[in-house]
């Protein structure tokens, strides 16, 4: 298959690479680095890297930000960056890639832990992947020419716990390459409208 | 109790208001009709709304638009009328609400059964169903003062059956009267972080 790895370069990216790079071709995608680039914030951009990549098997997103924050102190500015970053890109990837993608290609997006188990400083987090999830849900109904999509959520990674142990206290986080068999599930399986849960 | 019910004049919102209407003192806000006006997806017109409402008890949301249509034509601008309406719309009323309720007020939003249970050409509903339900979630980790937050999940009403019933096809639609019994549950209550499924 010829996959489409967004956020290549990151945590979960690189456990993505590793473990669907052993049997498929991975196009390495980043805001920065990789193969290609894009800025998911842009559906200008996500369109000048489906015109770069032509058709695609599979999509892989590992990507996308949110403002992490007091609730009295988040406000539209703060939400916004999760709902353009994390939320619509990731969204976008989806609408605007579908007319790119192959027949029968999947679509994994990444939510995460905290739409079902809040923390503290999370509420942008939590709905941003509450949303993702419930739109891959309906996405899944509509999407043409068999296409699929499902989204994996991570609990958080035992890579990250050295900057988010303070905020994730008492969860019992997984590594990086548990989470990517989440997308190999995805990806390599038939289901759609699923949430991976690795956790 | 002094109850600020958002949306009042709709279908759900006169349900809320027969049921809590019986007990506290409503102040029945609309965008065009009502005790006061707001438009949710403006955040002044809602700072607005506090200052002439002063502390409450209770706010109870029952507006929010969404667009319908099928995914391979949404775009961003159909996303974001869900987006900025009943998705950032309900959640600053919480943010900005919050600052001026009373010790212990809840806020109660409506989300629905597509969060959970899609329909072709609700794509953007699920998306922001789920979006408010983690939001929901989360925010009841960090309100002030003994504030509460939950959501409404109602199923397809049966008062809308007349439009909708082409859509929700198998859906066994309940009464509003019903789903204004999950307000009741939010707001006389004592749970906070918690979807009500009306389903």
């Amino acid at each position: 298959m010829k996959i489409i790895l967004i956020g290549a370069s990151g945590t979960l990216g690189k456990a993505v690479e590793a473990e669907l790079g052993q049997r498929h071709e991975i196009i390495r995608v980043g805001r920065n680095s990789g193969d290609l680039r894009v800025d998911i914030t842009d559906s200008a951009s996500i369109r000048a890297l489906f015109e770069q990549t032509g058709g695609f098997d599979a999509l892989v997103s590992a990507a996308g930000k949110v403002h992490f924050g007091q609730l009295d102190e988040m406000g539209e500015e703060e939400m916004a960056v999760g709902l353009k970053d994390k939320l619509m890109g990731q969204v976008n990837l989806v609408l605007i890639g579908s007319r790119y993608a192959n027949d029968g290609a999947s679509f994994t997006l990444t939510s995460g832990i905290l739409s079902e188990q809040p923390i503290v400083l999370g509420s942008s987090a939590s709905l941003v992947n509450g949303a993702l999830e419930g739109f891959a849900r309906s996405a899944a109904l509509e999407l043409p020419r068999g296409q699929r999509i499902n989204v994996v959520s991570p609990n958080v990674l035992v890579e990250s716990m050295e900057s988010y142990a303070p905020f994730f206290r008492g969860f019992k986080p997984v590594p990086a390459a548990d989470a990517a068999l989440g997308f190999a599930r995805s990806v390599e399986g038939a289901q759609t409208g699923q949430v991976y849960k690795i956790w």
